[in-house]
């Protein structure tokens, strides 16, 4: 039936309903117009759907799973077709689950190293996190599976996460935080969106029409529906007008009486209702025709993707002297409870009863034979940070016997968690300590980091390598097993910046905000868009990630040298692996502006590819960038705008190690005017094509010429260009004071009015 | 004759008349009542008084004056007595001259080094550049002379400073930028305030009603007139209602038409005109009365006075190896234009013509018996930034051919100006060359510093000594002499950070703005309040200074340990001077706030003493702290409120350098009252006392108990305390969704009203 004409036979009481859950984890359903229910599941890295015992609170027991790497570790891996891949995968899980949508992916942007769920969130990169989704959901949706892109928006901490109003301006919201939804929204087209607990600016993000309707509906197409995160409708009836279609979970049928009651009273226009009920059903309709019944859980193929993705995702940080890759037959000490029982995913509604678990250890034990000289050592607890001085001794003594140890170390469960955040960027007491007694045994050391977030690193220069796994899922054993033997050459990249210590970070004085309030007094400059601008030393930039492998950029050509904003630039490189293993290149092309008026990053990123290369194999990778990538948000306009102006184009292997530059002149096409009154300085009348001409007489008799023959000995050698600036700084009005009494009001009025009528101030 | 009665005599065009300059320096005279001209001439740091010759731009010749040591100098003295004893001596220069009001002193916050006039001001901390103003006003009024405190306010950057706007929180401005004025305008009462170009937050200083009348007068107590800075009034008649009471210089009629003009037509009660000319009239009337017809400007005594000031501004930045004092028969080599022409002073409106100028080379030359081994070469050409190979290449040789060499470097005088900033933090390319050659040839090299503001130092690791001797005066030559070879022990200490590099300030990102609008978004964090809040490694931290001498702080006591904010602390603390020279201690009280709900700086300076020690001398220094000292500007208020909780007070030698501390428990007394609803999170309503008991039976209901015995393994251990969180920050109405149908709407809401019944809520 025609959406139209099933919402038309709904009584006002059944559409009211629709826009509730039936309860924690179903939309309703309205039997009697054969209207199904829909089932809804936990994402975003593996399928939680609570089945008979969905609670009240919806956190107990789900069932058994494929935990993939969660969004920290897939972000790493700069992989489109992997995102694509494992949504696909999750896409057919829900299939075979008859669960309708998977509430994922989750693009907020890593405004702090310590915001709780960073874990589940992809990058400090809005480009990136955009990217990354729009694949992911791509995959899901390819098998008639729907997706919510969450959490919309400006949810960047846990901190009174139901409360808490996230303060920044509109450029900052447009180029950060909407941005890393934007790109996804606008591409993938998921299915649903949901909003977050939180409040922009003072209001609720469940009543925001401006994100909600104005800006995800109006001008990015969105034409799914919007859910509530779970518990976050603040009211109802304003709510549903703002845009908000369906509340989850349940209100236990109050929420509905009360649209009930207004459409009734005429408070509400019941065309609204309709719409979020059309929107609704849409989606229900979608899913229930497209059914694939005969999809399969296969769990065992899907943890095999699980593994083959933990290890496109690790990060080789630091790899000196080549220690990694390490031969199977050394003899290596694995240390750390983190070997036998690896941190691979975080807390929360996002928590997976994964299917299985590997470890590192425990699939060396599996495979003596293979791996017959490694030992290992508990070396801390993670139920305490304290030291055990017997654990840590045990640990070291395996160290002295090996001639490589390898620690796997990490944050415990309870440091990183949906619900709260963290309070500092360490690892556990007992795990530096362990760190600085086994190097102080044995220098060669590597470092296998769990972690969804980055940590601080004193110990940094004592340990010889550094693989950072992240929370990389249930298959993360073999994974690292995988990277540390070199049966998978790392080419994971961070997409987040390491900063040395927590207080470098640009959102350090005012995260978590006071009270109910948190300004994003950083604007725009968040994570390396920060650290870069401001020069800062950090511990590893964004995009940084070593390989075992080398390669080589040869050239790097932009199809013109100068454009307009709405011209398309064409942007080649050639890539060679330089090395003697086959290896996977991250490429990232960085655009920085020239200095304009407009604040704003040294670079941002724009483009990248990752592309695997045989031994002396060359490729060449193509990128292309238009408006956005030159643009900023204008909010005068207001619209995006370029500044004409010559633009560097850059290629990185990070942030910070640039390898190519090339310019390109862009004339931007956005006209901003600006009419001219009595408080306009001269400096800036004189940028108006003609108003020299008609300034020249009112400047004459100004009385300050070139050859002005003040005794300015007397004065300082400065007073000359002070002269100059004064007058370049000085509005119109300031020739009445300081014109020697030859200029009035009236005659800088008509010269005012005078240029405003110039051609160059017309529309 | 009484003002009143005096105004009330007055026609309406000689009233309007009164409200602008006769011409660039007059007030207008009304002789038929009796009433002279009063001159005002620029400041601050020596009378700039255009006699003869003054020109419609008011930057021609003056008479001959002493220059003092510029703000940037005179504040590192740490020292009120010497300002005051400045002050003093400028007021007699005045009477001499017949000048009513000197322009000056001027205490705009140093948020940028960029700057180009903060060589004329003091601080980057406003408590110290608050108490150091109010005395160099108490000391020119002792003479019967005014002072004008400028440029009234946020006027931090040359840069479009006639159209720019300064958009800040009101807490900054409060605290900050405000603050800087109110202590010497509360304490030392000056006869007028300077408004600035600038507009604040969109308002022009000249039209800002609620900075010159609702803060200024109303609760400051200010009773004296505002003056425009030259040329900053906008729009005449809206300025005079919002407090600018006289417009200068002249408008050549112009203005007082329109005032004339509005009174007539009514759209400006003649009251608001009454009240401007009483307030001018009362000050030209005080000059008058007090006429000290027998003061003589004398410039060599004042000169003098010039050269002592000087020598307590010095800051001895770095002393490796005790390598000052000097010794005068040491063979020593003087490098640098600045030792034979010596930068003492910054260019624009504060551009003294000096009555004599004293170099350190010429004071070596003159007495060439008491140092006979000193050379001389010019090492670089200050009218340019190229190296000249010839002067380099002298410069070596003499530093070769000396046991010590001591450069003399700093700023030229087009780098420092009103009228325009700093495009960079560096020294001329030249000197930093010189310096990089000198110290090659030889390692015992002092520098001595002649700049407004900081420079960077890339070249500190290589030279043993660096003498800060800022902007230093006329007589900077021979204090130089006393400090280099130990007749004045150095005892300035920086009243500003010198960071490592530009990008380290905290608005580096944001300075000089977009177009006509300046975000200051570091808020509070201003210098060292951004610094030390960071952990930041600075060059020099706020307050550094070093001695010849050595002192220890052996107790610190508290006249109590806990108080309200209403109340008095008294700090004592025993200052000794453990070395062999006597010296001066500048003892430094920070406090450091608890952790409380607001954001605010790690410590922040709110007291300092001088204090002068003989060689095994010890004597008790006392501090009173009041609310202010604990206190940050709460909005909500709004007003100043303390919050309760356990402050630190630190003792330091400078902002990074705490000798002592204690602590301190103030209870706040301002009573901040919010109002539940149902978005109050239930964390909040805990802390209401009454509240648990009245939210018991709901919390009851929510299902959540201690001894939850769910499947918590499966939920990863982070799950309780997951939950845990989820309670504290959820809202009241989040018991209805999540209440399991146990809690309505109503119910909810019926337990906020009686919890907002609670005598806690009560006013």
């Amino acid at each position: 039936m025609d959406i139209k004409e099933l919402v038309s036979k709904m009584t006002l009481e059944e559409k009211a309903g629709l826009c509730s859950g039936a309860d924690f984890w179903h939309t309703k359903a309205v039997p009697r117009l054969g209207v199904p229910s829909m089932m809804v599941s936990d994402g975003p890295h593996g399928l939680r759907k609570q089945d008979l015992q969905a609670d009240h609170l919806g956190i107990n027991e789900s069932i058994k799973a494929v935990c993939f790497p969660a969004g920290c570790a897939a972000a790493a891996s700069f992989d489109r077709n992997l995102l694509y891949k494992i949504g696909e995968t999750l896409g057919n899980e829900c299939q075979a689950e008859g669960v309708g949508v998977i509430l994922g992916p989750a693009v907020n942007i890593k405004r702090s190293p310590l915001c709780g769920r960073n874990f589940e969130y992809y990058s400090e990169d809005p480009y990136l996190a955009s990217e990354l989704a729009a694949n992911e959901i791509e995959g899901v949706q390819s098998k008639n599976v729907g997706t919510s892109l969450k959490h919309f928006f400006a949810n960047n901490q846990e901190h009174r996460r139901m409360s808490s109003s996230s303060e920044m301006d509109e450029r900052t919201a447009r180029e950060i935080y909407l941005a890393a939804f934007e790109g996804a929204v606008k591409q993938a087209k998921p299915w649903t969106v949901m909003c977050s607990y939180n409040r922009i600016n003072g209001v609720y993000a469940a009543q925001n029409r401006k994100s909600l309707t104005d800006i995800l509906r109006k001008e990015w197409g969105f034409d799914g529906f919007v859910v509530s995160d779970w518990g976050a409708v603040n009211d109802r009836v304003p709510d549903l007008e703002a845009g908000l279609d369906l509340e989850m979970p349940t209100s236990f049928g109050l929420n509905d009486e009360k649209i009930v009651q207004a459409v009734q009273n005429g408070t509400l226009k019941e065309s609204v209702l309709d719409r979020a009920v059309e929107r609704i059903l849409t989606q229900v309709q979608r899913f229930e025709q497209h059914r694939d019944k005969t999809a399969v859980f296969d769990r065992e193929k899907d943890h095999a993707l699980a593994r083959k993705a933990a290890g496109e995702c690790m990060v080789l940080l630091k790899n000196d002297a080549e220690l990694l890759p390490l031969s199977k037959t050394a003899k290596l000490a694995f240390i750390g409870e983190f070997a036998a029982k690896p941190r691979y995913q975080g807390g929360g509604s996002s928590h997976i009863n994964s299917s299985r678990v590997d470890s590192a250890w425990g699939l060396v034990q599996e495979n003596c034979g293979e791996y017959p000289n490694i030992s290992y050592a508990q070396g801390y607890d993670t139920n305490t940070d304290q030291i055990s001085a017997d654990l840590q001794q045990q640990a070291v003594q395996a160290a002295k016997e090996a001639d490589t140890a390898v620690i796997f170390a990490g944050l415990p469960d309870t440091y990183e968690s949906e619900g709260y955040d963290r309070t500092h960027m360490r690892l556990p007491e007992n795990q530096a300590a362990l760190i600085e007694a086994v190097t102080a045994a044995n220098p060669h050391t590597v470092v296998v980091l769990h972690n969804g977030s980055p940590v601080e690193m004193p110990w940094l220069d004592r340990v010889q390598a550094v693989l950072e796994a992240y929370l990389g899922g249930q298959a993360v054993g073999g994974a690292q097993l995988d990277v540390l033997f070199g049966a998978v050459n790392p080419s994971g990249h961070l997409a987040e910046t390491f900063p040395k210590k927590l207080e470098d970070n640009p959102s350090y004085l005012y995260y978590l905000g006071e009270g109910d309030k948190t300004e994003y007094r950083e604007g725009v400059f968040v994570g390396y868009r920060y650290y870069d601008t401001k020069k800062m030393d950090v511990l590893f930039p964004f995009g940084h990630g070593l390989s075992y492998t080398a390669f080589s950029c040869d050239s790097m050509r932009l199809d013109k040298d100068h454009m307009r904003d709405t011209d398309t630039l064409t942007v080649q490189v050639q890539v060679t692996n330089t090395g003697k293993r086959t290896g996977k290149e991250v490429l990232q092309l960085y655009v920085a502006p020239p200095k304009g008026e407009v604040i704003r990053p040294i670079h941002e990123l724009k483009g990248f590819e990752k592309v695997e290369l045989a031994p002396g194999e060359t490729k060449t990778v193509t990128f292309t960038l238009q408006k956005r990538a030159f643009a900023y948000y204008d909010m005068d306009l207001p619209d995006w705008r370029v500044e004409s102006g010559t633009y560097t184009i850059e290629l990185g292997e990070s942030s910070r190690k640039i390898l190519k530059t090339a310019q390109i002149a862009v004339t931007g096409t956005s006209k901003k005017l600006r009419k001219v009154t009595l408080d306009t300085t001269f400096g800036d009348l004189m940028q108006i094509p003609g108003a020299a001409e008609i300034l020249q007489p009112l400047v004459q008799d100004y009385g300050i010429t070139s050859d002005d023959s003040g005794d300015s000995t007397a004065l300082g050698e400065s007073t000359a260009q002070m002269m100059e600036q004064m007058l370049r700084y000085m509005p119109l009005r300031g020739m009445v004071a300081f014109g020697g009494g030859k200029v009035n009001y009236a005659d800088a009025q008509a010269v005012a009015e005078q240029i405003n009528r110039l051609p160059a101030l017309q529309d």
